[in-house]
Formats: structure tokens, sequence, C-alpha cells
């Protein structure tokens, strides 16, 4: 069967996401490295997500700040001196003006070196402590909850779209507290609401659970994840949510008098999901068709696409159309007006249904002149493509009918996109596994499809887990987390030979 | 009388600017040059600002789109070789790495260094010029609209908090067109988007129109403003539109095909404002006790203030309380479900009143546990904050007359707010002035609230220009701008000789 790419995820899956980013005109190379140009598609799908979790972010009395692009250098110094893992590979700003070089070009002005290099943020935990360290002076001022939305830099040697970018799009959330107990029920209500936000508004399902030791956030005293799992079998880290101790407080000096009018440290968390979101929204619901878009994140979960004629008879076809527009937006579905496009621009209709189709439209409209006249349209679900016999699946239905049952159809597509990657996670994780041995053999056994493997262990710590981690890598796997209410576990511990705690989940992963 | 503010507007109108900023907690010195933060309080008014725009700038089907913080230094070597007046004061990234000094620091590591150093954005007419060069085949392709949210640097020396920062926020919109025709449509459709936003959103009148020509952005055909007047009686650019012709079509390579086959230029645009507009909101409305913020940029348009005492009788208060705030945020008022905060946190009720007053919320509503019990609730305006006798004008109301009543209250603050700056500008141009002296004279008399003057001039470029401006820089003023359909005028322009063509305005400026 022929389908709208040129590659098929099960031909090559790595070149399949390109393909897929491409041709839904999603983002692009830049000509900077490692810097991606996000296309409106992509962007508007962004912005939906960014709508979708301020909300839930705002709903949770957490208050929106800005804060600098750029920290100054000393301010890593001692962290970089404290945490093992403290990465270095960040963008570093040293002068601050351009002069001409005499030869037509343009070189950075000797005589405007900086003082201080400025470091441009990969994480904003230092100049937020500052702040919070002048902001919090009593219990009153606890918890102080702020979050902001913004780009990050990390130089990335190897870069993927979305997946893995020198510059990004995220939010990060930071919030400091009067004690551990205040502190953690922070960090796992974060954890709960990227979980909520993956399975309700991006119908991903996930795993949320803490992170074992040798994964967590350079600093943090527990790092919890959500982990999707993709449609060639790999993990994918898409959001994380860190219990800071107080080792952030005590540098920054984050303090505050308690009610018997002690000076006492805080408990600070983060938490953040970003553009790498989108990454996991093509990996997950993507078909060889291209992207297929959840309606609640979709910028478009209508298109109505009227095929012109550039006759007389365009006139009463857009009417038609435009009536059908109004119809729809006049309608709430998933909790919003309907997010509806008349797509009028000039080109044939064909070409333009096929660029939808890609792109992942929930919902895509056909309407002729014939239609027009007897009160019909013609529909395609963007999540049943074919018919059996291989022909484009749209179905003639009565205006009426159509407007009676958009609001449903748009909620059965957010529910069946979710129910179908739940169907395939949960036939790619293998439960049966119960030595090294059989780990190598099932990783093996599955190249294309690795899936992941859900086992109990005996949570190893120190040198211990460092040999675990060691034999893992050799297969190129990971523990990806412990999930939250793992329960009471039995058997061994298939690393170390001590009685199980905990069940955790090995993957290969993004 | 007393205010809530140390310094008055009239005493000291920069030191009363600072301190409306602080105790307003809009925004904070960060610690690094010339960056702030911005607090939750100045962060939301941002919020209000992005969400009413983002709205008119999709409505004229400007698609959002995101490109790289950095720029490639040769980007730029071809701008400045042909523009004069290209900036150069820019942040320079010349490492990826930071490595220990072997004495506890850090440093660039010098194996780190860029082969090419990377600008931090000033303004993003370079890179978006190559991606419309990429993206444009056909006269179908046009008009392309596109328009990014982000943050640009720029290095400053003498940096003011939201009026001048190194890094601040703002929207660019950058177009291609077929023709100059229809790129000066777009140009002026900006221009017009961003007065109706100044004076529907931000209550403040402003003069759209024309800059001289030596005050384009560098390499424009023509560039236009929004011009504010401040309560100090300077002018501030608030916004602009750029009519950039042919030249960064060609620099990019920005062509298409028309519908004759030939390979045509585009005639492209850009249009911006930032961060500033909230100067112009506080300079513009702000008074003795703090800011005022116009109800649709404000956010929260209502505070309830419980009068708490720590007993019994504050569950039947807050119950009140809360049911007064759902009353509220099921109305409608300006088009947007009503705002409302609920505060119910510990301290004094006075302190957090005036902490209220001084943030400018519009409604301020102190309900004791006597209001509750008798269905009644004390409203206070923030724009009428005193009586004629000194004292806080808190009004009592029954609750369902006050229920009744608000969305009239919201609307009427916000064009009371629009009308008396209108009439305080009014008041302060100047239309009698004929000679330079007189001009000389006008602002000598009028230090400290020395307003515009209205003026007929014969509209001179080049090298006379030149000499107009120095004439006027050693008075500091500048030429604002030429009001749109300033219509036909009359007599001698009074720089020149010559007989004047057209109505500017003159003035000193942020």
């Amino acid at each position: 069967m022929k389908h709208a790419l040129s590659v098929t995820r099960s031909e090559d899956f790595a070149a399949w996401y390109q393909e897929v980013i491409a041709e839904a005109e999603m983002a692009e190379e830049s000509g900077v490295r490692g810097c991606m140009v996000i296309r409106p598609w992509g962007y508007g799908i962004w912005e939906r997500i960014q709508h979708l979790m301020d909300a839930r972010i705002k709903a949770a009395g957490v208050e929106n700040c800005y804060f600098p692009l750029f920290i100054p250098l000393s301010y890593f110094a001692k962290e970089a001196e404290h945490v093992d893992g403290f990465a270095k590979e960040m963008a570093v700003v040293t002068h601050h003006r351009l002069i001409a070089d005499g030869k037509g070009g343009l070189i950075p002005d000797p005589d405007a070196k900086l003082e201080e290099p400025l470091i441009v943020r990969p994480t904003s935990e230092t100049v937020i402590g500052q702040a919070m360290a002048r902001w919090i002076q009593s219990w009153r001022d606890l918890p102080l909850l702020t979050n902001q939305w913004a780009n990050v830099v990390r130089w990335e040697m190897r870069t993927r779209m979305f997946l893995r970018t020198s510059e990004f799009l995220w939010q990060e959330g930071h919030t400091a507290h009067a004690n551990k107990a205040d502190a953690m029920a922070e960090t796992l209500r974060a954890l709960e609401m990227y979980r909520a936000h993956a399975e309700e508004d991006l119908a991903i399902p996930v795993i949320a659970g803490e992170k074992p030791e040798n994964e967590r956030f350079p600093g943090a005293a527990a790092t919890y994840s959500i982990e999707a799992m993709m449609q060639d079998g790999k993990a994918l880290q898409a959001g994380t949510s860190h219990y800071l101790g107080n080792a952030f407080a005590e540098a920054a000096g984050i303090r505050y008098q308690d009610k018997e009018g002690q000076q006492t440290l805080c408990h600070t968390t983060s938490w953040g999901v970003s553009t790498r979101l989108i990454g996991g929204v093509i990996m997950v619901h993507g078909d060889d068709d291209g992207l297929r878009v959840p309606p609640r994140i979709a910028p478009h979960q209508v298109v109505i696409l009227p095929m012109l004629r550039e006759d007389d008879g365009d006139a009463a076809l857009l009417a038609y159309c435009e009536e059908l527009r109004k119809a729809l937006v006049g309608q709430t579905a998933l909790g919003e007006p309907l997010r509806v496009l008349l797509d009028k621009r000039a080109g044939k209709a064909t070409q333009k249904r096929w660029g939808w189709v890609k792109k992942g439209v929930p919902l895509i409209l056909e309407i002729g002149g014939r239609d027009a006249a007897g009160g019909q349209v013609s529909v395609l679900r963007r999540d049943r493509l074919y018919r059996p016999d291989g022909k484009v699946n749209f179905v003639a239905q009565g205006k009426d009918e159509f407007l009676g049952n958009a609001v449903a159809e748009l909620e059965s597509i957010q529910s069946d996109l979710h129910a179908e990657a739940t169907a395939r996670r949960g036939a790619q994780i293998e439960r049966g596994v119960s030595d090294i041995a059989g780990l190598e053999q099932f990783f093996a056994a599955n190249q294309k499809y690795p899936g992941w493997v859900e086992l109990n262990w005996s949570r190893p710590t120190g040198a211990t887990l460092d040999g675990v981690v060691a034999k893992l890598k050799a297969l190129k796997l990971t523990v990806r987390n412990t999930p939250l209410g793992s329960g009471t576990v039995t058997g061994t511990c298939l690393f170390t030979g001590e009685p199980a705690v905990e069940r955790i989940y090995v993957a290969r992963a993004y």
C-alpha cells in the first residue's frame, strides 16, 4: 500500500521521524548549529501545550516570572565545585560589541571584552535561588511558587530536532518550602501534573516514578520522571520533577524565620517539560502518512477544504463552507470552542488534502459544489485514514448529522489515540526476564522494537549501583524509573542477588 | 496629604518611577548587568498584553513561529557593510564549554572556541529573511505573515527598567509581499493594530505616524511609530512598524515566481512592541500611591480582602467572600470573564490593602465580619482613591448592588483612565510656536513638564534634515513623528523657511 511519506516506520524509524517533521512543516534546520526553526504547525502545537500546561500550573497557585537569559560565570563556580556531574557544555558570552576587521568582516571588539563572562542559562536554579533569598523573609512568605517559560541552551554535540537541540523552549518551575514534607508534596504534585498532561492532553500513556540515584539531576536529593514508550519501543523521558533538599537553598542562602523566630533553611524543588514533548507526540502518534495530532493539542481540529473550480459556482460553495465553519466554532469539544480552519488557499484540493493529512489534522472535510447543493459533507478521520480496500476513508454525511456528531468524533479521536498507544505499550513490556542473560537475550532478539523489561530489584546504591549501570550500559540499556506505588514486591534482584524491594523499567532510551 | 510612596511624581519623576516598580513588586535588578527579574505582578501584566496582542496578530492571519536565539556573525557582516547606523553593541558567544581554572574557578575552555562567533539576536530580520527565502517559491506563497514572541539582547550602557534593558521581551512580526502596495498596507495594518492596542487595551492615547528619515530603522524605506506622552511631558516611542522595501529581500534572496513566471524580489516589513509598553503604562497611569492598571490588562481586576481575625468568625467570612468571588468570575467585563483574587494570606488587612493599592488593582473589596453578616461590601476604586477630605474612598454597598455594578465599574475605570490621559496630553501640546527661538523658549520655560510642540515643517531630507536634527539635539529635542492623515498644512517651515508640507511633533523623549 502506498503512503504519503517516502519512508515507513518499520523501514527506518529515525529517517521516518525526520520526514514527518519536514513533511508536516513542523521545524527545520536553521543554519545555526543545533538550533531549529519551529514552523507554524510545530509552534502551534507548542502553543497548545503551553496553554494547557500553563492553566495547570496557575491552578496550583504557581506564579509566572521572568529571569535573565544570562548568568554570571561565578554563579556556576560554586556549583561546579560541589556537584558531581555538573555539565560544562554551555554557551559563553565574552564580548559585548562587534568591530570591523578591516577586511569587510566583523570581529568581537577586543576593547569590549566582558570582565566576567556570561553564560546563556542552561537552567535557572542559581539565579532564581538568589532571587528567592531576597524575597523570602518569614514563614509567611512560604511556599514560594514560581515558574518561567523560557529558552535555554545546552551545547549538544549530537542533536535531533525537538528531542535534543542546543536551544530549546521549556517551562521551569522553582519552589521553596518550609520543610521536607511540603517540598516533597510539591515535587509529587508537579509529577502528577505532568502525568495528567501527558495522558489527558497529549494522549500519551506514561509511567510516573522515581529515577535511580545515578540518574538524578546533579545536586538533587530525588528526581522523578514521566517515561513514555515510543513506537520503536524506546523510552523517552518526557518531564522531570526534582526534590532538591537543602542543597540549593544553602548555596543561595534561602532562609526564613520560622514561627519560633529561628532562621531556617528552605527545602526547594524544580520541575520542567520542554519542546521535547513534541518529539514524543510524533513518535507515539505518527504513522506512515505523517503526524496524527490529538485533538486537544491540534492548532486546527477541523480543516474545511472547498473544492474550488475558479468559476461562478465558487461563491455558493464558499458560503456553504463558511456556514459550516460558523456552526462548528460555536460548539465546545474537550472543554474549549472548536478550532476550525476554512482553507481557501489557491491550489489543488488533493494536494491540500494530503498536506493536512501529513500535518495530522483530526478531521478533514472536503466539500464540492454538489455537496453544497445537496447539504452534504465528506468527512475524513485522520486516525481512520484508509478503508480495508486501501481507499481513503471519506464518509459522506448530511450536514446536520455531521454537525451533531463533530464533538463526539473529536472526543473519540482523543481517546482512541490514547487507547492505541496504551495497548501498544502493554504489548511491548516484558515481565518474564529472570537473569542478566535473559535480559541480554530479550534485547538481542528484539533489536528493532526492543520494548521495555519490567523487573524487581534491590534498589542498589553507590558502587553496587555503578556496577549495575555499567552492565546495563554494555547492553545500551538504562533504568528508566520506579513507578510510584509500585507496592510490595517479591523475589530476588537479578543484578545483586539480594531480596528485591521495588519494581523498575529497563529500556533503550532517547 | 500623605501618600503610599515616599517620592511623588512632582518631586522626582525618575525616582518615583523606580519606586513604583519596587513597591508594586513588578521587577528588580537581577545582579546581571542590564537584565531585570520580572516579578509576578509585572509579568502578569505582560501576559495580559501578550494575550490581547496575540489575538490581534492571529486575527490578521499572521502565524507564530520560533527562530534561533543565536545568529552567526557572518549574517551581520553584509548588513554592517550596507547599512548606515548598524548597531554593533551585541552579546557575542565565543566558546561552548567551561573548564576548571585550577584555582577553584571556571574559565571558557580554550579548546572549545567557536570557529565562528554567534550573536545573541538583537532582532531577527537576517535569520528570518533566510527562512523566507527557503519558504517562498511562487506568488501562491505570498503574503508570508510570521511573528515570534522572543527575548532579544542589545547591549545598553545606560539601562532603566522596562524602558531600556539589555535583554527584553517582545514580539517581532516579519512579512513578505508581492509588491510595494501590499507591503505598505501590512506596515500600516500593524501600526493601526498597535494604535488600537495602546488606546483600547492599555488606555494610552497615542499618535500614530511616520518617523523622519533620520529616525528610520537602519535599512528601512519607511518607519512608523506610535508615540505616547508620559506624565512628565516626555514622549515614549511605544511601537514601530517598518516598510523595508526590497533591501532585506535582496540581502537574503527572498524572491518569488510571479504569475508571468518571472523571478521577482519580495517587499518585506517588520514590526514590534516590547516590555517597554509596561514602562509606558506606569508613566501614563501611575500616581503618588503607585500603579493604576487599566482593567483590560490587570492580572486581577478585583481583589477581595477578608478582614480575618483568626477566630471562629473567619469561616463564615471566608464563605461569604468565596460566594462573592464565584458570583464575580461568572460575569463578563470588557469581553472576558472577570479576573478575581480572594486574598486569604496571613497578615494585617491594612497592610495587604496598601500592597494592592500600590500594585494598582482596579477594584479592592474589604469585607469584615459585620459586612458578611449584613450582606454588605466595602468597595475602593483605585482611580478614585481619596475623598476630598483625604480619607480613603471606600464605599459601602449592598452585595447585590455591587454585583450588579461591577462590570460597569470596570468599564468605567478603563475609559476614565484613557480620558484622563487624553485630557492631560491635550493640555501639554503647544501649537503656538513660530520660530526656533520660540521653541527654545518654550522648553526652557517648561523644564519639568516639557510637553510636546506641534509644528508644520517642510519635511527636509539629507543634509538639510541633519542640520535640523543637530539644532534640535542641542535643545535635547527630537522629531517624534508625522501623524497619519495630517492633511494639508499651511505656513512656513520654522527650520528651513520653505513652505510647510506636513505636521510633526517635537519633544523630549525616553
